[in-house]
């Protein structure tokens, strides 16, 4: 199940770009113009609770800070948890973390070690608004997996299709993006 | 409209005290036992949604990062527009800002500048997680009206009210706090 073509037309129109942030040669796409739109949000999340109603899904995980956005908000609509993933030294209780590689130097991700411990065996949906190279995205997959869920799928608004992120991503679990950007 | 008994136990019952987070002598609220907890979730969000249906708001503003999560998803619920509140340096497009006091040194909070301007004299509802000082709370809905729009009200899930940040923060607007912590 993709977009219509009338709900990809008022999907796309609704994501700005904003040309040289964070720094000079990188086109950001700015998704705030999509949420404050009430239609633009609306058709986004009715497609997402459309495709993801029959998954049999326990949670969706969210990347901090945007992933939380569409992430908690589907998790609501589909009658689920929400479970937060988020930079180090952010969750209060004991975690497990993953590092990955940055253009210059490395991160690290975090999840509470119980998140997903009131179902045994979760099928979980990883979302996120975007993804890049994937770099957060695959070590998200592999924190959601260490925790003792199942990331079932990874669900991104837009993938950059020209970094390769998604491509690695598939060789662990299924991926699917609203707005691919060649 | 408050929780009644049955609710508030199931809310109150879901957030877990973490001692001594981020600093020793704090008792730090733990909603990510809420938010992966269905039932809890549910609970919080219909109570919301019954809430504030009948206000006839146009947009509902999240504070980063913790209340993107109840904003998008009651925004999504009303059928109105999400807009995100973030640390400065985060928003991509043309912003406006306030700064306010922490324990020790200033923070900014910023907003797009068109961010409300879909809507004319927009009535707003402003959301975070938690209030403790109010610090952030209070310049955020300023920030609202500076971006001329209406800060109608500001909810929270938890209020820290031994901390007064209520106090402050009525002067200015309505507040709703769902779990008062004396």
């Amino acid at each position: 199940m993709t977009l219509s073509n009338t709900e990809r037309r008022i999907v796309e129109n609704s994501i700005r770009d904003i040309k040289d942030f964070p720094k000079p040669g990188i086109v950001f796409k700015d998704i705030t113009t999509l949420l404050n739109d009430r239609e633009a949000f609306g058709v986004t999340m009715n497609h997402l609770y459309q495709k993801y109603k029959e998954y049999n899904l326990d949670y969706i995980a969210g990347i901090d800070a945007r992933g939380f956005i569409f992430a908690a908000t589907l998790a609501q609509m589909l009658g689920i948890g929400f479970v937060p993933i988020r930079k180090k030294g952010k969750l209060p209780y004991t975690t497990i973390s993953e590092k990955y590689s940055l253009e210059y130097g490395v991160d690290e991700i975090e999840v509470h070690i119980d998140a997903f411990s009131n179902i045994p065996n979760a099928r979980v949906l990883l979302m996120d608004d975007l993804i890049a190279t994937g770099g957060t995205a695959n070590a998200a997959a592999r924190l959601i997996n260490q925790a003792g869920a199942s990331c079932v799928e990874a669900c991104f608004i837009i993938a950059l299709d020209f970094l390769d992120g998604q491509k690695e991503l598939k060789k662990s679990t299924e991926v699917y993006s609203l707005v691919e950007v060649k």
